[in-house]
């Protein structure tokens, strides 16, 4: 049980708090996350290292001298968003650049993508390093598709004492990249966490049983076993990896085998001294090893084991000092304190020469905001239910935390008197950032890029509509990497946009097209109920979400008909849109 | 659930020998526990803590410099016994004498006070500081009754740190009483744990509920809540300290919020931040805290504040750096590592002209020890059953282990034509050895007093039966500090005694003594299953335990009944012992 709160809601904010209270002399909290509490040299390469919260002592705990300069803190295992992973590595930044390191999980490589744009477009030099150490989650050949586990601490502690050392972006990011390239983990689950104010856990392995290979949020794993004894799960565990080992790998290895929450510290060691001896068995020399709680799951049952494969540049890092709230080892000078102000809220953006069509129009995306709201409210437990199925519940109140931060971020930005541009784009970060995780970052790019493609023009036409719609699915299989049959968003989303321009091509009014797009959009999202999903949240229970639609694709479908409801039965006739809603296709 | 094994009765010996196989730099092996694996300065104090296993960081975890020199490891939650206290302390020795520390547990006060005796016997000056820091085991005018919790880790750690400072054993002593005496802490639990190879957990705190005060092994609390919020528990525990305070208390203090296992760190840190604010709102400076596992106790669910109220000679040894594979902190210079060797084998005593009568009272002593281990092994189930209505369920096979192990070495002493001193000393050793826990300790002490007390003499008549007798239960109500009606092995062993004097003085030969001593304590034993528990292995299940004798009673009832009958049936007339046997009492 995860039971210590005041309210679950609360839950992930109030704990990082609290770390930061119990560690003043190493982590500061700013906006996002935390970083250094202790002065840095100028120039040192920042290694910003994050992800969902409840892994401690990843992330928030392995920010200090030697490893992370910053953690980016999203909330119980959800990706945090592009503008928290942004602030986080502006206050973060020395002048040396920025190497983001997390796992690869999807929403992570979403927001971090975005703020590592953000940021090169700032001109802070912005590097990323997946960690994609679990060798249960693809195979040698898809090696790009493994996650991230506990591999997470050898990649980021080998870049951060590189960081450390004085070397530049392009010599952490090379030696980051090396340690994930000769980095792997296998792990084991034999019972689930539960999330903050939840009843029951997240999943559940079988009473008895132990499940090879299952991620630490739930995620599939390679094979079922029955309870085995410590000296047969080192010989699993060890075998596994040897049988996965680099090419080029050598004879001396890091080790560490790692808790999840509830195996305690004398079964590691116990397991630890079993594996210990199959590795020197096996010729291998054992280099400072590791063995306790250094990449958990809130109160999971399970444990992984790691090896990363050593060269001499390798192992010098390894060894090197590192002094952090839940990482330290060997002896690193005391530092003096700083002062970290927050950065300036970056939002805030330079003046606009807003154009009379541009700002009516975005009164009109404003209102049409406000439509997509009173869906997601309608629905909201609805979706939830849906999602509960194969999921983890949220979805419903994903949806509703993002989009009541957009309804309330465009309607700031109508008040400004801004383009349509401005204001989806104030409303797309709103989203983003409020809601995390994965389909909070779809819905905020959507929005931001059809905000773009709409852009401050002194008029518009149909053709705009079609180009915002265009733009906003195309943001989303771009960043989203999804196709149709995945059982995602993009399964009503591409029928959507492909009736709607097809019509409009065809001289339908936008009005009509918008009507064809939503009847598409609500057949193709009935139809993912009989489909197995290969991508996003329903994938690690497929079984069970046969039979049941996608929940993102249900919500888009219900948004859709409510916004095309709005335009049918109340044409803004009085909105410079009017032209556009009323407009002709392109061939009429 | 422990699960991760092979053999349960090997868990605490293998996890302690991966643990040093994760850790070589910090710690070594040696019989009994372990020492630090890196140079001491020659004449520094060395603190050895100990206890039993199941709570990592404590007590293995605790040794390198600036903390513990050694520490001594029993069974899971057993004490060590006395020999490995004395051997772990002599290994651990530098040339400037011992401190012990551990809690205050009946078991390890008798184990560690005998290595203690025979330490200072030695030569090694040794001293022992109790940490009694709960100060929900008993009121603050009995604050010596107190037990120990995580207040262990702040005095450990101003010991460590005094010792590392070059401090002598005074000054060492002296600062580790002071941190005791200022040392407060409170804990809560929300369910039990389980030891390896059991199905259920040691105890319960019934479902939804939290017990204030409850012990690490399931010791009884002060009163049963319903689950609070955060601020809630924050508020119970920083009032219910500050209200215990010590009368010298400053305004500097450190905290520590400990988990016992199955809390995790955000929960910890969430209820960090909220304590922090009520000590500061308190008007307290918080110096240097701890949030984490420190002192666990296997998987249990349940954590405690702890409160060390600083001067400037403690807060000194708080702030100084340490260094151990459970707690780091600070800066310390990296040590050079050192061999260790294991000390002799202390057992092996000098040589003794040995007496034929002594020799032969050692051979009946031998067979008098085989009929006791019969008794336990024709009995091991039933005392094991009766041991787990109110207790751990184990009291049979340590009596099992205990007896064996004195038997074989009694064995080996008469192999060796030595005298009933010795061999009994031998077997009362070997008894306490491998029993460990309290009445491996008793039963142990007991019969190398009785050795003693018959002693290498030319001659031997009744008188030296009843001195047997005598010391035998001096032995055990002067460690054990137990008395009639405290329900324990006590309430036979003494109305035994008493009638076992009374015949033999009123004239009774000493096998009809023995007779009717036997009489006296099966009485008393069966008695015992009226009384409720005040001391010892059933005290926290007290009503439980009402209606079923003691099971410390009834062992030795058993063993006595067999004794007795096999003087009756087949008195040992070839044998030396025939005269004693036979011989009148004091006045015929």
């Amino acid at each position: 049980m995860t039971q210590i709160f005041d309210n679950p809601a609360d839950f992930a904010e109030e704990a990082l708090d609290g770390l930061v209270a119990a560690n003043r002399g190493y982590v500061a909290r700013v906006d996002g996350g935390v970083v250094r509490s202790t002065e840095v040299p100028a120039g040192q390469v920042a290694v910003v290292v994050g992800g969902g919260s409840g892994h401690y002592p990843a992330f928030a705990g392995l920010v200090g001298p030697g490893l992370a300069a910053g953690a980016v803190c999203g909330n119980i295992f959800t990706s945090p968003s592009a503008g928290q992973a942004y602030r986080v590595a502006k206050a973060a930044n020395a002048g040396g650049g920025v190497l983001f390191s997390f796992g690869n999980y999807a929403g992570d490589v979403i927001h971090f993508g975005e703020a590592q744009q953000r940021l090169n477009a700032e001109g802070i030099e912005t590097r990323t390093v997946l960690v994609t150490d679990d060798i249960a989650s693809a195979p040698l050949d898809q090696i790009e598709k493994r996650r991230g586990i506990a591999g997470d601490l050898t990649v980021f502690k080998i870049a951060g004492a590189a960081a450390e050392a004085g070397l530049d972006l392009d010599g952490v990011e090379r030696l980051a990249v090396l340690a994930n390239h000769r980095t792997r983990s296998l792990g084991v689950a034999f019972d689930g966490c539960t999330l903050p104010g939840a009843a029951e856990p997240l999943f559940h392995v079988p009473a008895g049983g132990m499940s090879l290979g299952l991620g630490i949020h739930g995620e599939p794993g390679i094979s079922d076993h029955p309870m085995p004894t410590a000296s047969e799960l080192a010989e699993l565990l060890v075998s596994g990896l040897l049988r996965d080992k680099p090419d080029d790998a050598g004879s001396r290895v890091v080790a560490i085998l790692n808790g999840l929450g509830r195996v305690k510290y004398e079964e590691l060691f116990l397991l630890f001294g079993k594996i210990d001896k199959l590795l020197t068995a096996a010729g291998l020399t054992i280099v400072e090893p590791e063995c306790g709680e250094l990449v958990t799951s809130l109160d999971m049952s399970g444990l992984s084991l790691t090896l990363l494969w050593l060269d001499d540049e390798l192992e010098r890092y390894w060894t090197a000092p590192a002094d952090s709230p839940g990482y330290r080892k060997g002896s690193m000078a005391p530092r003096a304190r700083r002062e970290v102000a927050a950065p300036e809220g970056a939002l805030a953006a330079e003046g606009e020469d807003t154009t009379a069509a541009a700002a009516g129009l975005g009164r009109l995306a404003a209102a049409v905001l406000a439509q997509a709201r009173d869906a997601v409210v309608d629905h909201e437990r609805e979706l939830g239910r849906l999602d509960a199925i194969a999921g983890d519940g949220d979805h419903g109140v994903g949806m509703r935390r993002g989009v009541d931060a957009a309804v309330a971020a465009a309607g700031e930005a109508v008040g400004a008197g801004l383009s349509v541009h401005r204001v989806l784009t104030a409303a797309g970060e709103a989203w983003s950032e409020r809601a995390g995780g994965t389909s909070g970052a779809l819905w905020g790019s959507a929005l931001a890029a059809a905000g773009r493609a709409l852009g401050n023009k002194d008029s518009y036409s149909g053709g705009d509509a079609a180009a915002a719609v265009t733009a906003f699915a195309d943001a989303v299989t771009t960043l989203g990497k999804a196709d149709v049959g995945d059982k995602t968003m993009v399964d009503a989303l591409l029928p959507f946009r492909n009736a709607f321009v097809a019509a409009f091509d065809g001289g339908t009014p936008v009005t009509g097209a918008l009507a064809s797009a939503v009847t598409a959009a609500r057949q193709a999202a009935d139809a993912t109920a009989s489909l197995r999903p290969l991508k996003g949240r329903a994938r690690p229970l497929a079984e069970k979400s046969l039979g049941h639609p996608d929940p993102g694709a249900v919500s888009f479908a219900l948004i859709a008909t409510r916004v095309s409801d709005y335009f049918e039965s109340s044409p803004p006739l009085s909105s410079p849109m009017a032209a556009v809603a009323a407009g002709q296709g392109a061939q009429a």
